[in-house]
């Protein structure tokens, strides 16, 4: 998985139907990168999310016909040096 | 998914079964990278829209035997600072 | 899919049984990356072609046991600005 | 499989379930990049490891409907010129 | 695929039990990354060989169900420019 900070969100009125009406984060990791997640835990901008992508992105959403390659699988509290 | 905006299309007369008649748009993200996606969503050069890569890709044009690793999911209205 | 160009042919007499007898085709990026793929609409050294890469680089050689990751898609006849 | 080292832990109370109570390691790679990996060997801080990505990740947890795409596959011993 | 040089083996204790007694390659690109592969052809330090990723990883052992997500796929005898 990717640590990623949430910065906001895109509004898409022509999309396909496989993703329903989920939101959908922009997100940009510590280089400055730009993706598009779905975001079933309710991240708010600023936080940083770990990101699970390719199929097991689907399964993250917890509706597996969801059409996503990237959903946010958990918003981090705090990073320790040894957990 | 990732944010591309659309710069054209390409034309191929010999190409696999696979991927039936779909127009095959070219794309380009914010480094200049290109790549080839279906596009089920009828986005127009200019436009920009996140794509779902993988085997998103293929349940995303709505007939997951169709052949592609890259479908635009939706063209991007508006981008909101938070959603 | 991305867009490559044909440089050549690999030769490997020591293979793994999953990839028959197909042809292996050296591709190379606008960058300059060099990657191998299965060939099943016959492209020829310098064409420009486009690649499916994942799981449906398996479905797109017609053969989906092929033990591949990318195939070439379709030779590019033509690039217009709109298609 | 990519050769990366446990530089830490990341803690999260707000995540998605399919994760279970999995720990979250998280590694560094030899360039810098970091991820989030879930560990079912153990690893700790400094560890050097090889790590499974994709749908091989899943399965590598033990658990195939555990919603990760990165897991720790084995601890590196050492190195040899040749094995 | 991708074509990658062999430069030695990696030892390792623990590690999942989904590799079996899998021999694991370490292989470098030619822009010096390194990836750590399954081996089911018997290549040696210095070998040129082609690698299969993501799930033909896993098909191309022989074995589907091993854990692995790069897999060597053949020993590079010669390259053509045209083959």
């Amino acid at each position: 998985m990717e640590i990623m900070q949430v910065t906001g969100s895109i509004v898409c009125s022509q999309r396909v139907p496989g993703l329903a009406h989920q939101q959908l984060r922009v997100l940009r990791t510590s280089k400055g990168k730009l993706s598009v997640a779905v975001d079933p835990v309710g991240a708010t901008v600023g936080n940083w999310v770990f990101t699970a992508s390719g199929s097991a992105a689907r399964f993250a959403t917890g509706d597996a016909d969801l059409l996503t390659d990237l959903t946010i699988g958990g918003i981090i509290d705090r990073w320790d040096p040894d957990g």
